[in-house]
């Protein structure tokens, strides 16, 4: 039996939109959720455990004429701090982008103290410094207690 | 500035693993979640709201030496009835699989009532009896009250 696997393929180039590479295999999912990419009906392809030169195994998101907000782009820093974006016109690559892990964190993960007030009144966003930018190490606006990377879970 | 876009998605081709195809866009996440492909090391290819001749938009979902058994296939019927199945080996499709709605669910889905005894016992398990293999009817086996695709949460 023939197979059109590598056909099928082809459908996940993009003409226009945004591709960010570079994300930690495990930590793609987040990404997807941080920016909504599950509730939206723009075409995506998204690879995962793909081998990466720089960094053991990566994943990979291209989403079709869909061009991020510097603020979007910054909040997927906390998950994928080396996140690279590529922005495609008509097949080309005319821009690239870094994330940057911003300075105040509002509203994206969740505290790591369970008793934290941002973990049972449900009208108080989540609000941390930043203290740590390559580490991602997040010390709680309420309750001072850190989270960092290892255990950071999304809101 | 030359981009590579086109190169980087032949990555996406699998040599040998299950491709998973004719998913409703709007419940391709439910079944990555089904399936704990957000938590498993194989190298995978999604691609979301693709253009489909039968369905309006599609997803479809390839990965690597990945062969899933029938009970796995079948749990993820409730998001994607008519989820077709092509088991690749050395790029060629050897087998064609469909989903089949199984006549009880268990520990999969969300009991739509509240007050149901598995949204407040943490270890007592769902369990539906299948109504409707088309609509995706689900009747509570503990509380009785019907669970249908329109509401269908994931536990």
């Amino acid at each position: 039996m023939k197979t059109d696997n590598n056909k099928e393929l082809r459908v996940s180039a993009i003409k226009n939109g945004t591709v960010i590479d570079h994300i930690p295999a495990k930590d793609l999912f987040k990404v997807i959720k941080i920016l909504g990419l599950q509730d939206i009906d723009n075409t995506m392809t998204i690879g995962n455990n793909l081998e990466s030169k720089t960094q053991g195994h990566k994943g990979i998101i291209k989403v079709s004429e869909m061009f991020f907000q510097d603020e979007d782009i910054d909040r997927i820093a906390l998950a994928a701090p080396n996140a690279k974006l590529n922005i495609i016109k008509n097949y080309s690559v005319v821009e690239k982008r870094k994330v940057n892990v911003p300075d105040k964190v509002i509203g994206i993960a969740k505290c790591v103290n369970p008793k934290c007030i941002t973990n049972y009144e449900a009208n108080v966003k989540t609000k941390f410094t930043v203290l740590d930018k390559e580490e991602i190490t997040l010390k709680c606006h309420y309750c001072e207690k850190i989270t960092n990377r290892e255990n950071l879970r999304l809101q």
